[in-house]
């Protein structure tokens, strides 16, 4: 199925047509990677978890130097106007801002915002038959902030394919952290529900798992050691575009029976309610 | 002084007025902060180092994944058409080399080239007083490529200036790397001058002083310690703008008696012939 294209996207204060949006090259974004976003997305015309990721968002402009020029209630207003033109009821909406138009190519200057929307074919919360990871030691620089900062993750993807798997899962002097786009999660023996707790950009999905009161299950923030790996009865990811997805394999090796746990499918569900 | 405005800019085959050269959003150098560069200087109109920097763009760009669609002779053509055009004798040269328009903003596209230049006022090579490092906890990724990532060079310049520092230092388990856009080398009390030698970027001036034969002094390639740092007789740091710059302080302590220091001198005048 062909998606449908977005006709307009956001720069500054402008609406353009999206085939035509861009940047000069003297934007610190692209001299230096330097800028942040945040995403979320759009089901049935509504935009989910939109006050959580907005707080993100100007939490992590502001962890970064980089000032907004416009109100939480200006963004909304512009967020729904574009939805509005570009009427992509499932869909993905990426706010960007980056360093701006910088005249020495290293100093922040005036942010410049990028919103973009895409239409998705998104996962309503639906569980899947589950993916493979690989582990790979590294840190993200300024983890707890969401940065423009992705080049492990695509510099890894020949890894990646070369072993068969569909992401890597980072570790750093042998504590799990996450993957380059997603938490992880894994449920021990004893049915307990752990996810990473440190050095990690806290995702949205993740909140909300944590905060579901009656999901029959004791989810924890705790360090995960690559040994618990070995140990774990199911494993799964959060993301706001993967829901609850299950690990059914870590660098080759089954998780579990080496297929979707119960306890993710009963979490998957709970995500599910949530989603509605 | 006013310095001299560029008039073009290359993006891929195209020489467009300088003021005008962008690039769509959807750029993979901008989306993810994933491309690599090189940067040389025109001295008196004349390339430095010119093939040592091809080389080094070559490399980069095949460790990062990105093929490059131009020869090295295609791109020298190229350069020299650009130099003839904007006529800027004193000035340098950056060569950015990105991951294309990603239609999924994650995968590599075929790479956008940007080449750009600016007037700078260059040091030729003259010792200048010196500048006050600071030192911090970090390992670049991807170290020994030369790719757009300044997260943290540029993340880090508040506490620089609250610090009254120049410039940071990175540092890794105690094992001194690099400044972001400079190398590291220290003279020992026995007037051994070492520069570090692992997990850094290679830099083509460090390379140049390697390579001088008649040098009067050892230079050795071996890692550097934040204890050898307090022992140190002088230190100094080099790059293609700063060539050799004396480092006179360190975390608030003066290296040696706080001034350029005699062997500091004696190699960046090496280096100034060189460049001459």
């Amino acid at each position: 199925m062909q998606l449908q294209a977005s006709k307009y996207t956001i720069v500054n204060n402008d609406f353009l047509p999206a085939t035509e949006a861009s940047l000069k090259i003297t934007d610190l974004g692209l001299q230096r990677g330097y800028g942040i976003f945040d995403f979320f997305k759009i089901i049935d015309g509504e935009v989910k978890f939109l006050e959580d990721h907005l707080d993100r968002f100007y939490n992590s402009a502001a962890q970064m130097h980089l000032p907004v020029d416009k109100t939480s209630d200006e963004l909304k207003a512009m967020l729904f106007e574009l939805m509005k033109k570009n009427d992509l009821p499932e869909s993905g909406i990426k706010i960007t801002l980056t360093g701006g138009y910088s005249p020495d190519g290293y100093t922040i200057a005036k942010p410049n915002t990028i919103i973009t929307q895409q239409a998705l074919m998104l996962n309503k919360g639906d569980i899947t038959p589950g993916i493979k990871l690989i582990t790979y030691s590294h840190q993200r620089q300024l983890a707890h902030v969401k940065t423009l900062d992705y080049l492990m993750a695509i510099w890894l993807q020949p890894l990646i394919k070369e072993n068969g798997a569909d992401d890597v899962l980072y570790h750093s002097h042998g504590i799990v952290r996450e993957c380059p786009r997603a938490n992880f999660f894994i449920v021990t023996q004893n049915n307990e529900v752990i996810t990473t707790a440190t050095n990690i950009l806290k995702g949205i999905v993740r909140k909300q798992l944590l905060n579901i009161k009656d999901s029959g299950f004791t989810i924890t923030e705790r360090d995960i050691t690559i040994e618990d790996l070995h140990q774990c009865k199911e494993a799964f990811i959060t993301s706001s575009t993967k829901n609850v997805l299950p690990v059914i394999a870590i660098d080759g090796k089954a998780i579990g029976k080496g297929v979707a746990g119960d306890v993710s499918i009963q979490l998957a569900a709970k995500l599910k309610v949530l989603l509605g």
